[in-house]
């Protein structure tokens, strides 16, 4: 796939497509009995900036707090992830558990300790098993390459069904330049998503301060856009590392860094995208997008406000052209509107059926409505009629399947 | 039941339990083909002071706009209530239809327009049958009576299984006071539940402004602890008609107004537990209560965060003592505390277990818990240790049937 107007080409490889990155995912055994991948290592022989973009939650699992002090020093080398336990409200030992993965990383690695960031997702209040750690971390930094990328995107799965992965390439200055991304499931996606990991990878050379600026905007429109902000899980955490060895240097604002932020935003919004096309028990992908809103910040709220609704997922999980909801929750979403304006239309690769027109309700074909809804990725257009600002927000239905996984999922 | 502290006591009738107001309930036939009763009407023969509380949502369906102001007014003497149909986003020619309800109503009962209160609920965006609605209300206001709490009490349920309605008796002053009330349900309760109407009647005198906020008051740690602020539906309405014929009047705080508000308190909250345990597909009933928080908004916060978190409800629903979910949802609802002194535990009557101490979780015994769990009434106690605010939220569990149910409401 092509996107002309940004310029660039997905291509394959996840994180290790830079090619100057390697990684690696294992079964370690972290959670019993399971044969699922459960520790990943991404390293980066070369020096690195580093950015990364935290949970806001006031319970933040031992790993995000050492990560969050290391991102701050902005020079990391290596990533260590495992799957099948949050390392989250462990206490001391848990934030001494979450060290020793960086010392082993770093050992293995012949890195320090302060160049390793820990990521963990899973059950929440349970002690690592670290006898596995040692040796799971040991095996995976044995084995990195550059051909690692998708190993260790399996291997940072939860309640994921399939491993997401995007890179890109673009050229900037006759520079190639290469994204590459991973990301694990989102759970529900909202009101409170399970973990959020996003590891990002590239080879240009860019300054600390911009790259941060970079990933925290790409992050706002896209994975903020499946969930709402505050609402995050104890261990959500979006890391990315750039070596610059594709020679091109991003040292200040203007044409490069517009065109690497694009770049950077694509791939983020492709990710987002599998997460919450992914989400626990989801049969239809929903996008959600609000048109001609009075602010940027009135667009975000009312459509993730729609995206966000139980009652409108469970309405899309019926193929029900329930308009009603949609309106509702555009109104105690908190955006202003005027309620008389707004057009509602539902959209697919089967049609487009106008709902509502200038706040009413139409009488519409229920047959092509349902046709409509019958299609895996389903659109709402919301057009406010009040002022020219767009959001876009992405999510998912709700059903059986999401009350069945949650509701054994710890055991 | 009798409440020794509050110095009250619950007796039967519902709306009509103050003998001076009279109460209908029919079916009409809003929702084609439904044997269900669907119209209601409520009537005082004496002139009230009236209270309202209304949704927050942007999109106020027809009836609020009318009813809010009336309200404003502050003498109602009769309420029409219909269910099967919301008239919401139903334009012009809704807000003419809401107001026909009322001059057909004050018609019926020989009283001005101005003084009939409306409220629909049901499906949103379509016109209510107006034939239908013509009949039925004078039907209903033919066979008006001070027995006809129950039937009314039946007549605005939409989804709930069974009428919710209760009365207290207390003496004030040598006088008998009584505050019937009903209300109908909440749907998911949260976060956009199903349009909630709830009606108080009590045979007070008392100020227009002191009903408002002892109303306003009563609803904030009921209704709207079993739901979240400003996440409200078209629809949503509580009304409260005083007529003034026990002969106490209240006319200032103190210690009258204040055993008024408790015992409204009591009926509200008595209300809302209902609704809560009611929740579309309930299985569980839950109650969290946030104790020691730094102030009483913390407290509220964390409470509600708690029992409208769907990971945390749906692992009520398996019976799984999943307590990461439950500091997770504290973590993200914006209350400030200090994870580290944080406790939870576990309660119904099957017993008591500890699952948090200090912010980390314990080792505890699953089978003792599993028994806890499977208890139908639930309770969290989160102590946060950091201040003397506590709050109580109640909600429900997720389950399959709360899918199937909105799944296919409309249809």
């Amino acid at each position: 796939m092509i996107d002309d107007k940004l310029n660039l080409a997905e291509i394959e490889g996840g994180i290790t497509a830079p090619g100057s990155f390697l990684a690696a995912g294992i079964n370690a055994g972290v959670k019993s009995g399971s044969i699922k991948k459960d520790i990943a290592v991404i390293y980066s022989p070369n020096e690195t900036t580093t950015a990364g973009v935290f949970t806001l939650n006031k319970v933040a699992a031992a790993p995000v707090q050492w990560s969050r002090a290391r991102v701050a020093q902005g020079k990391a080398r290596a990533i260590v992830v495992n799957s099948g336990n949050a390392n989250a409200c462990t206490g001391e030992e848990g934030l001494a558990n979450a060290e020793k993965m960086a010392v082993w990383t770093a050992d293995a690695l012949g890195i320090a300790k302060e160049e390793v960031l820990v990521c963990s997702t899973g059950v929440i209040g349970v002690q690592l098993p670290m006898d596995i750690m040692e040796k799971g971390i040991a095996t995976a930094c044995t084995i990195i390459s550059p051909q690692g990328g998708h190993d260790a995107a399996e291997a940072i799965m939860t309640t994921d069904t399939y491993a997401k992965e995007v890179a890109i390439e673009m050229f900037i200055d006759g520079k190639r330049i290469v994204i590459g991304g991973m990301a694990k499931g989102s759970g529900m996606i909202h009101p409170n998503m399970a973990t959020m990991l996003g590891f990002i990878t590239t080879n240009v050379k860019i300054a600390p301060v911009l790259l941060q600026e970079a990933l925290f905007n790409a992050a706002d429109q896209s994975f903020n856009m499946i969930t709402v902000d505050g609402d995050t899980s104890t261990n959500d955490t979006l890391l990315a590392l750039a070596d610059g060895s594709s020679g091109l240097a991003i040292v200040e604002e203007g044409h490069n860094y517009d065109e690497f932020r694009k770049a950077l935003n694509y791939v983020c919004t492709r990710l987002a995208k599998m997460l919450a096309a992914d989400g626990e028990g989801a049969s239809h992908f929903l996008e959600v997008q609000v048109i001609n809103a009075s602010s940027k910040n009135y667009a975000k709220l009312a459509a993730k406000s729609v995206a966000a609704s139980s009652l409108v997922k469970a309405a899309f999980f019926g193929q029900d052209a329930n308009w009603g909801r949609i309106i509702c929750a555009v109104g105690y979403s908190g955006a202003d509107f005027d309620p008389q304006l707004v057009d509602i239309d539902l959209q697919s690769k089967a049609g487009s059926e106008p709902v509502m027109r200038s706040g009413a309700g139409l009488t519409f074909d229920e047959e092509r409505a349902a046709t409509i809804l019958a299609e895996k990725e389903v659109k709402v257009l919301i057009d406010l009629h009040n002022g020219h600002y767009d959001a876009t927000a992405w999510g998912c239905d709700l059903t059986y399947d999401y009350v069945k996984i949650n509701g054994d999922y710890r055991t």
